[in-house]
């Protein structure tokens, strides 16, 4: 389990022992938290903060392409539940030398990554770093984007827990080599995670950020179920194929922003028959019971059976 | 106007010209943006981002005020339109030496911030800045808190934009100097203006953050009114009688996190009769009409009537 994980669950387990959170259906640990607001209405949240640095470099990505991703991101948090975006608030701590135009190059492009998913911008928050110049500290550009969506019809969202014993596991799209590019590029699977929940039941999912076998373990350890995958069913994309272990990049490069999710056997013939939407959706293998949970087996290019650790991207 | 304002101004217009903000009652340029779900369930949204060395320094203030301060200025925002808090998500960007213990302390004030309003933590998200070596830099502590509130039972959330000719002006407790620790030892005014907006109807309101010139002129702007106040009925704090112009000290400081507000001299004289609450309240003048909308004119302490100018503080 990543240390971000492991003070996930520390931050879930002390609002429990606060008493839990009433009129919260989907608290601490999920995609998204939810709201409810009466019987029938509910909203759902997410915020992530992007900093220049870790999440994109100013010194080769441009402002367009860093609040892209910030909208982006959130977005992709919509589509893990299978939710539809609405809005969106976000507040930004500026560099010193951040000037109007930069700020509204930034803007529109928030506009317009939001405005593809009919997700509006409703405020925010403009604040400057100070220079510091007695440490010669200049701040960088942070991004912090919160965004709101609303349950899809009658579909209520989508959780990381709903994961069953003889479940399909499935992804959207190709893993790996993101960092060449799509993580500053990626289409947000909004649309592919709604028509799925038309389709069928999806039990559970998620989008991958932090590298297939770190999301999948969370999957699992949420489930309470164990995984198999096969490495040879895993779709690498291009940019992976082109490293040395694609198979490691396909499981660890993480900021692929595809769904990983899971769904019954019947739920993935429907889908196999329906499916109309020109990304692709590959099964990589099936959830299995017993064990530990979160317990995860790969069967190798050399057709051995190994375990597999979760080793993605840790933000902490 | 400040730059703040002239920007945040260009984005609600870019909203208008994109076909306007449907379903959101309330957009961008108001203490928080409203989202509505049905005919009967609305939510509010507003976001903070307080950055180590503007908002706070980490070099005199606990990493504990710090969280307190981001939590208590959205509580302040959802107070300034009188509505109930609800819960909120908090991202936070971290410098790299920030360890385990430290963010359980950040996490601890954050509750009990918004644990004080029941106000409950439901997400979020954290990252750590990189150490930049190349440059030396390190990145510092960024805390963004967005927070949902709803409306307080069959009131509308109080905006900006609703002072008429007439209205008496008036602030909660006392103002100036908050520098010297109010800022991040403040209570959010949130049971003061939920009390108001059951006594009476409050025409417009705004928690004061930029300075009483400043904010004062946001709701002229807004109302499309004048305002006429008395120096010598503004409350000047104790902090503030310190310094060599309290008069400007209470003008212009700013970060008092007091309501400032607007109501008919009937609903004034409803609160001075009803008013059960230790916070004081104070008249400090009335709004005019006529002339350019936003203008201010004040009585000085010698009796001559001059122009106020917006003098308060600009984030960019």
């Amino acid at each position: 389990m990543s240390n971000e994980d492991n003070i996930t669950d520390w931050f879930a387990e002390q609002a429990e022992a606060a008493g839990g959170l009433n009129n919260f259906p989907i608290g601490i640990g999920d995609d998204m938290a939810q709201v409810r607001l009466t019987e029938d209405a509910s909203v759902l949240v997410t915020t992530d903060m992007l900093l220049d640095g870790s999440h994109f470099d100013l010194n080769t990505t441009t402002i367009e392409q860093a609040a892209y991703k910030a909208m982006s991101a959130s977005l992709s948090d919509c589509a893990a539940m299978a939710t539809v975006p609405m809005c969106a608030v976000v507040a930004v701590g500026l560099p010193p030398d951040f000037d109007r135009e930069k700020l509204k190059e930034l803007h529109a492009s928030i506009i317009r990554a939001g405005g593809a998913f009919n997700c509006k911008l409703i405020g925010g928050d403009i604040t400057k770093w100070p220079f510091d110049s007695a440490q010669g500290r200049q701040g960088r550009l942070a991004i912090c984007a919160t965004m709101l969506s609303k349950p899809s019809g009658h579909h209520v969202p989508v959780r990381r827990s709903g994961a069953k014993d003889g479940d399909i596991i499935c992804v959207t799209g190709s893993l790996g080599g993101s960092l060449a590019g799509k993580h500053l590029t990626f289409v947000p699977r909004v649309n592919e995670a709604l028509r799925l929940t038309e389709i069928t039941v999806i039990t559970a999912m998620i989008d991958i950020t932090d590298g297939l076998s770190t999301d999948l373990n969370r999957i699992c350890t949420k489930s309470g179920v164990g995984a198999l995958i096969e490495a040879a069913a895993i779709p690498v994309s291009d940019e992976g194929k082109k490293v040395a272990d694609p198979l490691n990049a396909a499981l660890n490069d993480g900021e692929d922003f595809e769904l990983l999710f899971t769904l019954s056997a019947d739920g993935y013939e429907r889908v196999c028959e329906k499916w109309d939407h020109e990304t692709v959706i590959t099964k990589i293998g099936q959830v299995v019971a017993g064990g530990e949970a979160g317990r995860m087996r790969i069967i190798g290019y050399d057709g051995q059976e190994r375990v597999l650790e979760p080793g993605g991207f840790d933000h902490l």
